[in-house]
């Protein structure tokens, strides 16, 4: 029985960074924080929107019958970090070969009298939450291991990123993403902090940004450059003229239409090591995956990545052997209709997770397996 | 902060053939057209059928009760305009920087006795209401407007690509369509002149057409070789003879498979300027798009374009700046099992509409923007 | 009128293993093998699994009432051939030129004492199946019929690859599933032969295989060269190794996302043509399709191949005029959630089949079609 592998190897293209990391090799911190602050919830009983639960009965054509169950979403998110370890996170990723700790679940401080400042909303809560995360995320990585943040609102990504920085200098960031989250605290159209991370990190907007109060221990840390987009879809007129001032790297869902999402990965690659090969931050939204996989989060957007897509991302990412902390975030139990939206959301935002740490869908087996004969 | 606006910009390849004109420089003119005559309806009450209503309640696999809704599906294209109208179209192509006016539905010519002429149904209704809507067309034309037609049935596209011939001389036609919609009178096997328009309006198919009532003042327009059908997948046999006769370029949905949908777009833009380039009349029909996204249309069939496609189709053809006219048909709120199929249907045809006039899903912003300080 | 069908020609590349045989040319003999014993159903009843039909009513955040009904899924595979028959397989073939005999369906023998050998289940009866089917499978090739063996499960493909190797002698084989099938007895997790039948007849699996009571008649015939995967995305560890170290030629989900299936066609017949070219084994099971589109079957995996992927393959292979056998396995009504669950899994097999036999979306007339005139 003669071995083919390199044929087998030749015949798909392999992105020129990838350093192929032995799944094995891998050791991985889980973070749960499970905050919703950074988003305040809207409620929406029409009848009209597309995500109500209701049933229709037409028995002709002269009378339609509808009974709507309104259903009052409200907070939900930080949920996330539970129903994403419930679905086996961490015995899935022991079982392609990774060492895994949980950190568990971080506590955040509660504010009675947290005003808005200006526009913006929990302004108190957010900052001290994601000063916590910070700190969390810092000693994950004191530790050893890839640091994977289970959200809990898209805000967090000021702490993790903020945290991880502190920890290992220069990063590169792969936003995964419907939303740009780069409104300054004075663009925002809703004053929701999940909307602003980026702005807070990112050295080029220093300026812009207003004192508030418990904000002052995040020193931005990100440049522009090292900064990369995946799968906008819904971006504001101010977050669209900062990503052009800012010449930031932009693969809207027109270019993943245009190139196909594994030219889009290479381009990432390319464009991230043209110079200095940083550490790889993946602050993954659940949101930039199609409605129609993952409908269980606040802020759905048609249009979206597919399961396929979404998965290749972070199976991609992972075979730079640079990924060294993962944010997944807005998982939303309850923004979803049925039980099987929740659990859709959250496998895929496990498969995705589980991606960043060695599984190929072509399948794994440890090199110490052997076939028994008869 | 330095610029990398050069570099974001060579990144992503641009269709040679754009001239990125300005969402501001557009305006709008829009046409209701609800005629459903060219389309006769079909009763489909059998539980069989993919699209009826019902529950289906199995204890076990012993015994299965099947509580079967029959819905009638009827007229019910003749309401595409005003839904889409409902789902905000003028308020999002002016908050995209376009000028819109709105010259409201035409009222079509009842015929008490509209008796078919052959196979062909409705012959005398049909003539006449798209007399009146070449007269409409034109007139949108004369006011410097791009023309936008919702209808409506697909018959509609004689009387919008007839005015806007008239208006502005020859023609390059894109019709985006699950069907060739190009029987004449003689080969149709339905008699439905919503499956026949294009056979009116082709140079190369006027002796295969018989005289019919109310339609003599119709004059061919458009040229076989000026016509590239998008997404076609289901093709009577006479149509697909007629297809390869007069050598129309196809790109069915094998070749969107094959190619994918940016390089079926850069070789649709490529034929059609490899002469003169003609103003484009983009002809659209919703079921072009998969029954999953646009279920709200009377001919569903499988297998059609994901909304990323459908939406990546007319905001291609918008970066042309050649767009003339659109034909936006075949909306029925009636062939929805749900109000979500129907919001789902809409919506999609109201995106596809903010495609056509400048709309990115990467984002716009007006020059005039500025970026607030604290 | 002038013909630019050479121009048409030119605009889409066109694989240069294609003979494009006329659909006249074929002829289709059917052989119903409703046989389920390859399998082995599992009892899911926990409201989790995303295949459970319940109904949640949900009026307000305070409060969930969930009314499951449980389903219990059992034999139904065997049920395939006759919902594929209902579904018009033999009109849709003969309207597209094919000339059709049907064998009817395959009596199996029953074993009243059929105990599990070591970890394998019903191993008389799949043996004794398979003997049969091959026997049929020889016949129809003596007919001078591509061969479409309707499953039932795919431990059918035992018998089927034998028997068509028996009357042609050497295959490629082409294998579009989810899983790969080629588990030994030894390495199997569930025992369950529809998930072994590959290690049965290549070549150089031969030594693992131990003895089986009635499956002495088997001689191995396919090298592990000739074979293809296409659509993996649920692997054992063992298979993985397996695979591996035969070398086999697989196209994962993942080099499905980063080929595209048009590439994926192309380097497959490639691959198999590259030394001598040798009659096509297709065998399709229906898992390899998304859930979304094909949920009606045993063993549904996430991040399946698109309908629209799913037909191209048929379509391709169709094209190669050397598609000698086919197998479409695992359709199984007992595991839809609904009757649209049920009709679109079977409507999509049918689509497949039809696709086998030159089927093309573009549309097909028949040389004698005349275009009648007024």
């Amino acid at each position: 029985m003669k071995s083919a592998r390199s044929l087998q190897q030749l015949a798909v293209p392999v992105c020129r960074h990838h350093r192929h990391l032995p799944p094995s090799g891998r050791s991985v911190g889980i973070i749960g924080a499970g905050f919703s602050k950074g988003q305040v919830c809207v409620c929406v009983c029409s009848c009209t929107t597309p995500f109500r639960a209701h049933l229709e009965i037409r028995p002709g054509s002269d009378w339609v019958f509808v009974f709507t169950v309104c259903v009052q979403p409200r907070d939900g998110v930080e949920r996330g970090p539970d129903l994403i370890r419930a679905a086996g996170l961490r015995d899935k990723l022991q079982g392609q070969g990774c060492a895994v700790k949980d950190y568990g679940n971080l506590a955040f401080e509660e504010f009675a009298n947290d005003e808005p400042v200006g526009r913006v909303k929990n302004v108190r809560s957010v900052g001290s939450a994601n000063q916590r995360l910070s700190e969390a995320v810092q000693a994950v990585k004191r530790d050893g291991h890839t640091s994977v943040m289970l959200g809990g609102d898209h805000s967090l990504a000021i702490g993790s990123i903020h945290g991880h920085s502190a920890a290992v200098g220069e990063l590169s960031v792969v936003w995964v993403d419907a939303h740009a989250d780069i409104n300054t605290p004075l663009t925002s159209p809703t004053g929701n902090i999940h909307g602003q991370p980026l702005s807070y990190v990112l050295y080029e907007l220093q300026s812009k940004i207003p004192v508030l109060p418990n904000f002052s221990w995040i020193k931005p840390c990100v440049s522009a450059k090292d900064l990369v987009y995946i799968g906008l879809r819904d971006v504001d007129p101010s977050e669209h003229h900062l990503l052009k001032l800012l010449g930031v790297k932009v693969f809207s869902m027109t270019e993943v239409d245009q190139l196909g999402v594994s030219k889009v990965m290479e381009e990432t690659c390319d464009y991230l090591s043209a110079r200095v090969k940083k550490p790889i931050h993946l602050s993954y939204d659940i949101d930039a995956i199609d409605p129609s996989v993952t409908p269980a989060t606040g802020t759905p957007v048609v249009g979206g990545l597919s399961y396929r897509e979404g998965v290749y991302i972070s199976e991609h990412l992972s075979q730079t052997g640079l990924l060294s902390a993962v944010d997944l975030v807005e998982v939303n139990p309850l923004r979803g209709r049925t039980e099987q939206d929740v659990q859709s959301t959250v496998h895929t935002a496990v498969d995705v997770l589980l991606g960043c740490f060695g599984r190929r869908r072509e399948g794994n087996h440890s090199p110490s397996h052997r076939v028994p004969e008869p």
